[in-house]
């Protein structure tokens, strides 16, 4: 049997930790793999934090996150660029098994919903070339249908795949289960992702009944109705084995809570529910 | 050209009219149809509004609404089940154009999402007989994945449209640009509609950023970020030419303000931007 390890991704002790206190925390509660965001990283500078990571020996199992791509203007597209090719050269400094990309909604005030989806993958080409040069993986997240607007235009693994389809074998995607359990589709494309061998990342949490905040509102798991160890046996079965990365949003609960109990509940739930 | 005319959606003004005062309301603002929801029928009687939709020569674009089939017992399955009987009955009465099935979410406390679906077409088989010898149609409503825990299963045209074709041509689809404006398989799938000559209803309002609240804040018709033009034009491609119903959920701006002023605006941009 395989021996699946967490990961913590540091957005779910954003609320009591930073970049440091989330090794140290790790640390001592044995979790070997961690994803911070990029804000985080920059507070304690990059170079400080690859570091830290390659001191304690620590798996970086994504960079979060680059994307954004839609904007209504060139100028603002290739601003974004620009950023997403620093977030590149950071991913790597971090040696992250990929770099996580969030890609937008729609571009300004514009509609045109097909328009958006034209400047992500236009977007995902031009960083392309230095994430090869690099070793940098892509990892698009399809995100749930009511991010569409405002956070990304890709909205199931499917349409992530005819993306990365278009590209070679370094852009996959990452598989987040708060955004694509409700997917009458899931077995079928989380088994053509397994394929083609573009499974990067899996993401877990829990949908809350009710949902309060469209955001910052997911739960740990166990606490919701998603069926983790269902679609943690697809994952494996497409073939993928890689770290579980605990991935929560939650304002008005954990956030609130000292990282250490965060930690430990994350660690409880992963042992007993996922 | 077609004429396309406007049906309200009694939910719209659920904050200041009930089914006599809206009924009242649309005859004064030239609007000739209507779709009521079954509290609000049940709340004058069946028999009163019928006779009202008569006297009035309105027609009924749909009753919303049946559905809401998964449970966790059998005995539990079959009461929903007998009062989706009771809405048909209620749907023959008013004449209306079709029963808009809300299907329902996950069963009890249950995580088995494809079990729920069972359910659901268990529930839509066990209904048929009586829809079809009392000449109603059922519209299955797919919803926004964001309910799919709570409110409904079936989330995307497509897999209505699958739904469908277990059943006979008196089982379609309602869409509302809603629950569908993010599938990046809209225009294939309301073309497939069309070919199934499946479309019952054509729903519309508007996505907000931000939107507030998963349920209660949706926007009027070119408040938000749906191209209403472009999915009306998929819709009349595919055949469909009847009313576009306006159903606006807002429980903190439209439903605080006096019918009248909400049916006028409706008309207003129906006019001017659907």
């Amino acid at each position: 049997m395989s021996e699946t390890i967490l990961s913590l991704n540091l957005a779910t002790t954003r609320g009591s930790w930073g970049f440091a206190e989330a090794v140290d925390g790790c640390l001592r509660h044995g979790i070997t793999a961690i994803s911070p965001w990029r804000d985080q990283v920059h507070a304690i500078g990059v170079a400080e934090a690859a570091r830290m990571v390659q001191t304690n020996g620590l798996r970086v199992t994504g960079l979060c996150r680059g994307g954004m791509f839609p904007a209504e203007t060139a100028a603002e597209r290739q601003a974004k660029i620009d950023d997403n090719l620093r977030a590149i050269d950071e991913a790597a400094a971090l040696n992250a098994d990929c770099l996580v990309l969030v890609v937008g909604g729609l571009a300004g005030s514009s509609k045109d919903i097909t328009g958006a989806r034209g400047m992500v993958a236009d977007g995902v080409a031009a960083m392309l070339p230095h994430a090869q040069a690099c070793g940098v993986k892509l990892a698009i997240e399809p995100l749930h249908p009511m991010y569409v607007a405002d956070r990304a235009c890709i909205n199931t693994i499917d349409q992530a795949l005819d993306l990365c389809e278009m590209f070679g074998p370094s852009v996959g995607v990452a598989i987040d289960v708060y955004h694509v359990w409700w997917d009458p589709r899931l077995a079928a494309a989380i088994d053509r992702a397994g394929q083609m061998q573009r499974i990067f990342a899996h993401h877990i949490c829990d949908w809350l009944v009710p949902t309060r905040d469209l955001l910052l509102d997911r739960g740990m798991m166990g606490d919701g109705v998603i069926d983790l160890k269902a679609i943690r046996a697809m994952i494996e079965a497409a073939g993928y084995h890689g770290p579980q990365e605990v991935e929560i949003f939650s304002a008005e609960n954990w956030w609130k809570r000292p990282g250490d109990e965060v930690v430990q509940a994350c660690l409880e739930r992963f042992r007993t529910v996922c």
